[in-house]
């Protein structure tokens, strides 16, 4: 089998897995292990198909975690290929999911099958952990594969996530934690009148300016040596009915917290709190915590990550954590050590994505070489 | 012909005249007028009936002003009564337009007739004038007439506004003008990005609060003799796309000032546009007045209608400029003397609307009362 980088990708491209459809993509990552001593277990939960792979029982286990489904194409008028003909075009490979995140999986199953055929006896376990529904609501995916894997004391001890990463060159970025998401919901509440009889009514979009004012000033921590500060962002303000002669008699706000280790979310609602009543304000508030925070400190798999990219590329690569949540949040929780690295990130959700063809080898060799430091 | 107030009030209210409609209220009224000397006008423009009714080629001319149109009634269900079956009950007459202002329009043509009965050779004039569109546009009614009769140069001297002004008791308030009405559609411009990423992003709630909180606690002025201080209402804020990840673009923003005589338009908007601009907002904004202030000082027109007042009730009337705006608005620009007088106003507009029935001949004979104090 003489199976590349390239060829794996452009099949699986040329399957419209949008989430949470599959087509079979996990059916062919497993057709090209099986035969090669990995053993293979479906784990479908509700509508979402997941796939678990392993080969070996020993300890050290890595596990490559990733996902077959890719985000809708948005208008096809707009592409200028079909998004599921995968297509080359000078030196570059055009199709929904090139860099979101198929190429990252073709080059992980190339990568395993090039070290089981030279090492067959590497010390460990190799696993993968795929699922169908990363970009969708992230409910019966990787955290319902980490349950059961918890559930039967299957333990991880490395984990590559492979999401994009990159940013300019291919290994200029590795992520080794992602900070928190925090939501919150916040209604204040006024009391409607008309316009021309102010005294009767109280307006909430005045009531709650300054406050507003004051949470989009405040700064919530500074960061720490690995996460930048936490921030804070509104991005729904709605009042008013339309008419323009009434006060209405609420204001509904969505914000939304992306923070550091440096704080906590019960920290957060705390100071949120505290700023509302300080303004005298009436309102309800409901949280909803999309993802802790979660950290890799610099250990062996960012180690050999970072080494098997200087080697590869020549890069020295920068650890990150910025950028939204992944599905790394979930596997922090059962595995020590999880970084994310696949290839430059610039074309990802967008029209006409992409990945240059000559990244495809050096993300596979990087993959390789990573099993090479870790499982040898 | 004797017909009282509350059977002519009870016809008029029988008659379904939703806005624009009229549906022969106006020729009802001048079956009343013109075998006592009237000259009936139809004015129709488009698709509003209007009335002009006059008595008398000499100055000066005293106008009773109204409208046959009525506000829609609401679910029907709420209704205790029909709303355009008139129904008396305990003392109290229900129906749609009891009070707004079917009840002023009767009690002024038996007003005129029992004043021009005893009094044929009246000095001045008297007139009506009556619109269909009062309540909705109020495009092609009021303002159309007095266009007319400037046009002609058809001059006025005292306009009498038949709206529900009455506070608690018939006679307690008389508006001698309206404060004018200024609104602003305001756009807030930002920077569309992604919440986790809120450097490449400018948010334009954040942006803009400290600005909303300034206007919202400015001073604009503090009124004078005859108006209370301008106020200023954010009636809409509307910014997002129901996305929770989504910094938004822009926010629109829609606010309304009820302004005094103490300010005008023009410096209403150099002075917002001068807080705008101090928190360096970037912005668009588009103004619409919707009626300049009106002011009729103390003169012969209200001092005969305290006199009137007073005499009928004892009740000394307080002048007031309060409340939304009328046609009175569009009068005052060709009428030097308009004031609004007219029933209790408690139930305007809504379910149930009503007048009690002791208030009607009170209510005709203080309309009588003004003209016997300024024809004779
Ligand atoms: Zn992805
Ligand atoms: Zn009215």
């Amino acid at each position: 089998m003489n199976t590349t980088v390239l060829d794996l990708a452009k099949t699986l491209i040329s399957r419209a897995s949008v989430t949470p459809q599959d087509q079979d993509c996990q059916d062919l990552i497993a057709s090209h292990l099986v035969p090669l001593g990995f053993y293979a277990e479906k784990m479908r939960f509700e509508e979402v198909d997941n796939l678990w792979l392993r080969r070996g029982t020993a300890s050290p286990v890595l596990v490559f975690a990733g996902h077959t489904d890719v985000v809708p194409t948005g208008p096809l008028e707009k592409w200028d290929t079909a998004p599921f003909t995968p297509t080359e075009k000078n030196g570059v490979l055009y199709g929904r999911g090139a860099a979101d995140m198929k190429s990252s999986i073709a080059a992980f199953v190339i990568a395993a099958k090039e070290f089981v055929t030279q090492h067959p006896h590497h010390k460990g376990s190799i696993a993968m952990l795929i699922t169908a529904d990363e970009e969708g609501p992230s409910v019966n995916g990787t955290v319902r594969v980490c349950d059961a894997l918890k559930a039967r004391n299957e333990n991880l001890d490395y984990c590559i996530v492979g999401e994009p990463t990159s940013d300019k060159q291919l290994g200029d970025v590795v992520k080794n934690g992602r900070r928190g998401s925090l939501n919150g919901e916040l209604l204040i509440k006024g009391k409607q009148g008309h316009v021309a009889y102010p005294h009767l009514a109280r307006n909430p979009i005045h009531l709650c300016a300054a406050a507003i004012d004051e949470l989009a000033r405040t700064e919530w921590d500074q960061g720490n040596e690995y996460f930048p500060p936490t921030t804070f962002q509104i991005s729904n303000f709605h009042a008013g009915t339309g008419a323009g002669n009434v006060v209405p008699s609420q204001a509904n706000i969505l914000f939304n917290f992306r923070f550091s280790s440096a704080s906590t979310a019960e920290s957060l609602k705390n100071r949120v709190n505290t700023i509302l009543t300080s303004h005298r304000l009436e309102y309800s508030l409901t949280w909803t915590l999309s993802g802790e925070p979660f950290l890799t400190p610099r250990a062996e798999l960012s180690k050999a990550m970072a080494k098997a990219i200087l080697d590869e590329t020549g890069i020295s690569t920068e650890l990150s954590t910025t950028g939204g949540t992944s599905d790394g949040r979930f596997i922090a929780k059962i595995c020590p050590q999880v970084i994310e690295f696949g290839p430059i990130n610039a074309s990802i959700h967008q029209i006409n994505e992409n990945i240059e063809i000559s990244t495809l080898e050096p993300l596979k060799n990087i993959y390789r070489r990573t099993l090479e430091h870790l499982l040898l």
